[in-house]
């Protein structure tokens, strides 16, 4: 600790990685939509490759290359590009249409809504997500997840790590930057914040991207808070 | 009944008068505060200024003649003017903006939280008020207010009834704008809804300005759903 919790009056959290589990989401809607048309397919790479797909395409939205869309436009534009790919071609598009909002369905990791809902006590809680605001209310719906307020980087029309992002979301929660903390699992989000001037909690999540998978590097960022999930976020913040 | 409500996948609710009981809310913390101070005043009429006060302030910027600002700026700005009218010059700073926040914990009406947390259960729910961000946010900690999402005209630097703020919340929510519903005691915000496209719900508070207080005229715009509170939206909705 190098912050006193006191000084933290909202808390705005990444969503994909550090509070729900994209992978093992997609993998299992992926594997009973191939059961269900009898289709075969390597549903954890296609899972990553989505992932990575929808990454790449959003730092070109952020850089100009594209224009501004939607995450869920995006997955789509990724979806329909990887499916041929992996043999899938076969999928009509009422089944593309549903499995793009597995987005939507992604489950918590297991200590995420008892931990928002103990830092919900002393703290305003939202999302800060990439993610488009209808996306997010949606899987807070599935999930049980407490948000306080949906905050995304739709409000402002430019992705994190864009300062914009994490200005705006001061902004609107009528704070001091400095009095805002971003959670996340992701350095390079957090090291933008930092930048933007709001604390920081690192929340490594080592299942992320599978057994044994990638972890983006720390680098050199000194965060204010580091925890093993969010439920040790809170034992740290005192509830 | 004029519309089927299997149609309606969204609700978006005006929030002073309509969820909650701005007036005696405001009385009440008056009193309070002129107990503490040992200061006399009619705090009703103040209460009613004050409002009315806000709303005239609120309209000169939706005409362009005052620069665009929260509604939290706009409240004590009308609230200085209005002190000396009431004998209230003593009150100082501290003070001053302590209880320019009651508009922050302003109390449900009865059936506001069991009414909205049926609603939850089969539609999104959402605020869609000229309240800045921040103010919603913490009302709905301070009531047990069970939003899906905080929308606000703040998000879009326009005020209700500026078809932009109706257009803008269905765009977020990733609705047609005829699948939403706005949910209003003022027949002037759910004109302007219905004109933008959405669906309505007429909720009378006959008790919003007190004790045979005044109401608006509910005109010729012919409304959707009519309802006598949140519970009975619900009984009408199916849940």
């Amino acid at each position: 600790m190098r912050t006193c919790p006191s000084t933290i009056s909202a808390l705005t959290f990444d969503i994909f990685g550090t509070v729900v589990d994209w992978r093992s989401s997609v993998i299992a809607e992926g594997q009973a939509l191939g059961a269900r048309l009898g289709l075969q397919a390597d549903w954890a790479a296609l899972a990553d490759a989505w992932r990575a797909g929808y990454y790449a395409r959003m730092r070109r939205v952020a850089k100009g290359e594209l224009p501004w869309d939607t995450i869920d436009v995006l997955h789509r534009q990724e979806l329909d590009a990887l499916l041929p790919r992996f043999g899938l071609t076969g999928i009509a598009e009422a089944d593309r249409v549903q499995f793009n909002t597995v987005w939507h369905r992604l489950a918590p990791w297991p200590d995420s809504v008892a931990g928002l809902t103990q830092l919900k006590q002393r703290r305003v809680i939202s999302t800060l997500s990439n993610g488009n605001l209808s996306l997010l209310v949606a899987m807070a719906r599935h999930g049980g997840l407490p948000w306080d307020c949906v905050l995304t980087a739709e409000l402002f029309g430019r992705f994190k790590p864009d300062p914009a992002v994490y200005q705006g979301a001061a902004r609107l929660l009528g704070l001091p930057i400095d009095q805002v903390m971003m959670v996340a699992a992701h350095p390079v989000d957090l090291a933008a914040a930092q930048r933007a001037g709001m604390k920081t909690a690192y929340i490594p999540r080592p299942a992320e991207n599978g057994p044994g998978g990638w972890m983006a590097p720390v680098g050199d960022t000194v965060f204010d808070f580091v925890a093993t999930d969010l439920l040790d976020l809170a034992r740290q913040l005192g509830g």
